[in-house]
């Protein structure tokens, strides 16, 4: 692509950066940005920035949180020993909102994906494990994606809390599997939260 | 959509007023940010910031440009009584690509359409028409996209030039109609260039 100007090139370049954005795209999404008012641009600049320097993520369950303890972990009313295991943060809004949970969430940043250069250790994993070993845990509920990075990190979790006194199980398989959580209907994600079944016996079908 | 964080929804809501970017897009885009280091957020927003402030519009034919006169304009070697009019600077990105015009451009800035409230005064017309005026040109090629708004335009401009000694012609219908400009292969489009017809046999067809 032959640019006219360095500008338009460099902003270009910079949000082709963004995943599933290629070049075209951004060509398109910036001229947009040159018929609407600077102000739009300036906006738009500044919730990024702000967003990415000021965001917090809650201590306790790494949600992102504009506060140290998100708001669901610090409800009186949710049951802080019933945690929902899951990727991310799209997840548990998905959850969220359906209405049907009222326990917390843990949020993992991710799943095990050797292919893709992540391991356990980059993931929010040993904090959960360590929730589990203080006895703070009556049930965990997996809610990861059913593929096989989201079986290997569930396993991976599963084999490490298996000597505790804790409840495990995953979400019913109302959700086609490959699926990604996030674009489940409300109605079978709430489901299949309500029809959660053993993580043991999810091993064996 | 329910956020756990102001700074993420506001972030979020920026981003999907862009076209084509829903929430959910939106979204994924913005939790991707937050796994880069936020340096690459800030060089996005930097470059966006300088781009849409610092941008210049070539004074002749209204591309987008580093400086006052873009560098086909003040190009020796281009004819510059042949002016090739675009909708946008994508058009002459793509018909540069060809190589196959050694003429100048004359960037409208879009087509008249009254649907989307797209006046003649909204675009570079009357810039265009005063070349003609002046004597400066001796073909003008409308190298619209071959909508009815593209129609409209090239008819608009065509009926007020008609009178000065000027020929004009459209790029060849290589290119099938209805398509956008941008997404023809070059091939056909470096041949529609070549092969373009006087405008007023257009109209018959
Ligand atoms: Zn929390
Ligand atoms: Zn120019």
């Amino acid at each position: 692509m032959e640019f006219s100007s360095k500008l338009l090139e460099n902003a270009v370049s910079e949000m082709s950066q963004l995943p599933g954005i290629g070049k075209r795209t951004a060509l398109r999404l910036v001229l947009h940005m040159l018929k609407q008012p600077a102000s739009r641009t300036q906006l738009l600049a500044d919730a990024l920035v702000k967003m990415r320097t000021e965001v917090k993520f809650c201590k306790s369950c790494h949600n992102i949180s504009d506060v140290d303890l998100c708001e669901i972990c610090s409800n009186k009313s949710r049951a802080t020993d019933t945690i929902c295991v899951v990727e991310d943060v799209r997840d548990v809004m998905a959850i969220e909102n359906t209405s049907s949970f009222k326990g917390i969430y843990h949020v993992l940043g991710g799943k095990i994906s050797p292919m893709d250069g992540v391991g356990p250790h980059d993931l929010k994993i040993d904090s959960l494990i360590n929730k589990v070993k203080q006895g703070e845990v009556k049930e965990l509920i997996f809610a990861l994606s059913s593929t096989m990075e989201g079986d290997t990190t569930n396993f991976y979790i599963y084999k490490q809390i298996q000597e505790y006194n804790v409840l495990t199980s995953t979400i019913a398989r109302g959700i086609s599997v490959g699926d990604e959580l996030e674009y489940a209907d409300e109605i079978t994600l709430g489901r299949s939260i309500v029809n959660r079944i053993p993580f043991e016996s999810s091993l064996k079908s």
